[in-house]
């Protein structure tokens, strides 16, 4: 039986060479067989405090919909995804809505009737002891408390420094890769995390900034110095506009459900905002809830492949080469925001 | 009054060197001012051979759906483009439907009972005088026939390489910008359409192929040495999966009711193909017609940028070094599929 099709997630087929000694008995894994074969201590438990659960208003069939947000562990934009547990739990969240949907770029929820050139209300005011945080938070000293594992550095070499708390250990390059990134001189993995970096002007130290791919989620914000406070987060639902990096805070990644905020009906509006007639396009939010908040029965529970895993970098290496059936040429390189960390959720 | 937004469609006030000369006295025009203020001549106009209209089912509103592709110009894909011409006057396309909407990847349309998992009916057969291209055809030999004008060469450098059909001209590079690439040694622009190059083996001559960005459509296929009819299209609708370039045909992009293909609902079943159950998720096609076969009056008409006019180099390069008050960092640097080619409808 033919099967027509585009083979992104059929069977892989690929000679992955472990190590040096290993690579001339190739192994054909496919990379969600690489994920599947990883050991358990490979991966990591996200905390329920970095969980957030958004309930949407069930679709037009009466479905449920639920979208499960994993917020940016540290030391990455700790003071934005301190606000967003605080209107979590003050319950601030709850009956907002999705006021925009802007093609091939984002959906962003909030208040409808804040800075919405299509309000027809007051705004609902702010919860208190809100942080107010700086520009220069988008970007953090990249130091012992970050792992920065899997370097795409020298735009050729797959992955050259491994080692945790900043001692770098070299391993044999199994295969010539290219990561060239025009976003950053160098994309790398941390904590569960896509991260741009780059030397400070007088380096050491190294920074580093998390990238805008498909979704992440973001805050919305107003003109510079402004940097929002987490009343109003998007979501990344096309091609990365990574010429957002660095220049508004990620506060974490969609891990289930994305196709909730996706596949919602364009808006018609400026900057694809709802207009006041498509006002029932307005997605509602019954609530957000901060996953350690719930019931312990009712907590979802999730890991994530850790980035700093051989696994992982197995995993990375796969999708550069692409060795199955379907491909005839391997890229040979990769995009950041194409090698996707694996999540899964496990039982409670 | 404030505007809390995300700033990607929002004015730009940017300075732009046009020349040399000029690159002292900085203009501050916003990307699409710099489009709005393209000479007439820089604007080419499709021909309505290469404009396909397909008519979806109305929404559930009643509204109706229309999708405008641009076929792929010479010398790139031309017999598939010759294929999918054919697919439509034979009116081959009428009553197929989309088939799989995988979140992230590719809307996928066809006829539902051709090497379908959830297949309820027989096939439809294929008309006569299909073209079998080789897999020789995903590259293109640039010659004389082709202007690869804005190049992105070098990794660092903005564009040093002007001027059409092989003569290249050099001019002063305003800026430096990082157009690295980790799919293609070098990317450009071609007659519209997004380029990823090579030097062959024993180069010259340089070869090229068309890139998978957001909004291109594409040829599925089975497995190898298959390369597809034309039969079964898809559009990508999230992060360009750039590892399918030189993989699978590139036919054209969508270049108006994109929305009505990416918004859709995402299939549940393997590779996000609709389940029986989900068959009435499936959006029917009604027709799909090549332009230049409606009558006159009813001829859709479209321009795009040229991407051989100094126009699009300068747009190109205010994508890259963004300075509207949003921005506190410039990227200096873009992604090819983020410097997406003005498309404009006009006037019959």
């Amino acid at each position: 039986m033919r099967t027509m099709l585009l083979a992104a997630s059929a069977a892989f087929a690929l000679s992955v060479p472990l190590t040096a000694q290993e690579a001339t008995k190739p192994v054909a894994l496919a990379p969600s067989e690489i994920v599947a074969a990883a050991p358990k201590a490979d991966w990591v438990a996200i905390p329920a405090e970095d969980l957030l659960v958004m309930t949407l208003a069930p679709d037009a069939d009466g479905k449920p919909r639920q979208v499960v947000i994993q917020l940016m562990p540290a030391p990455f934009s700790q003071g934005w995804v301190h606000n967003i547990r605080l209107f979590a739990r003050a319950k601030w969240y709850d009956g907002i809505s999705v006021n925009r949907v802007q093609d091939n770029y984002v959906t962003q929820w909030g208040d409808p009737n804040y800075d919405n050139p299509e309000a027809t209300g007051k705004p609902k005011p702010l919860p208190e002891g809100l942080k107010v945080m700086g520009e220069a938070e988008y970007l953090t000293e990249l130091n012992a408390s970050v792992s920065p594992f899997l370097w795409f550095r020298d735009h050729r070499i797959a992955y050259e420094g491994f080692g945790k708390s900043g001692s770098v250990q070299l391993r044999p390059v199994p295969r010539r890769a290219n990561f060239f990134d025009p976003y950053s001189p160098i994309v790398t993995f941390s904590n569960g995390f896509p991260i741009g970096t780059a030397f400070a002007p007088n380096s050491p130290p190294e920074i580093g900034w998390p990238t805008h791919c498909y979704g992440m989620v973001g805050v919305g914000r107003n003109y510079s110095p402004d940097t929002g406070s987490g009343a109003e987060l998007y979501t990344v639902i096309g091609h990365a506009p990574r010429h957002l990096d660095r220049n508004i805070a990620l506060v974490g990644r969609v891990i289930e459900g994305m196709q909730h905020l996706s596949s919602l009906p364009r808006g018609s509006g400026a900057l694809g905002f709802y207009t006041a007639e498509e006002a029932g396009k307005r997605t509602p939010i019954l609530s957000v809830r901060v996953a350690s908040d719930l019931a312990a029965g009712e907590q979802p529970k999730f890991e994530y492949l850790s980035t700093e895993s051989d696994t992982f970098a197995t995993y990375a290496e796969a999708i550069v080469n692409r060795r199955d059936p379907f491909f005839i040429v391997p890229a040979g390189g990769a995009d950041i925001c194409n090698i996707r960390v694996p999540v899964r959720r496990v039982a409670p």
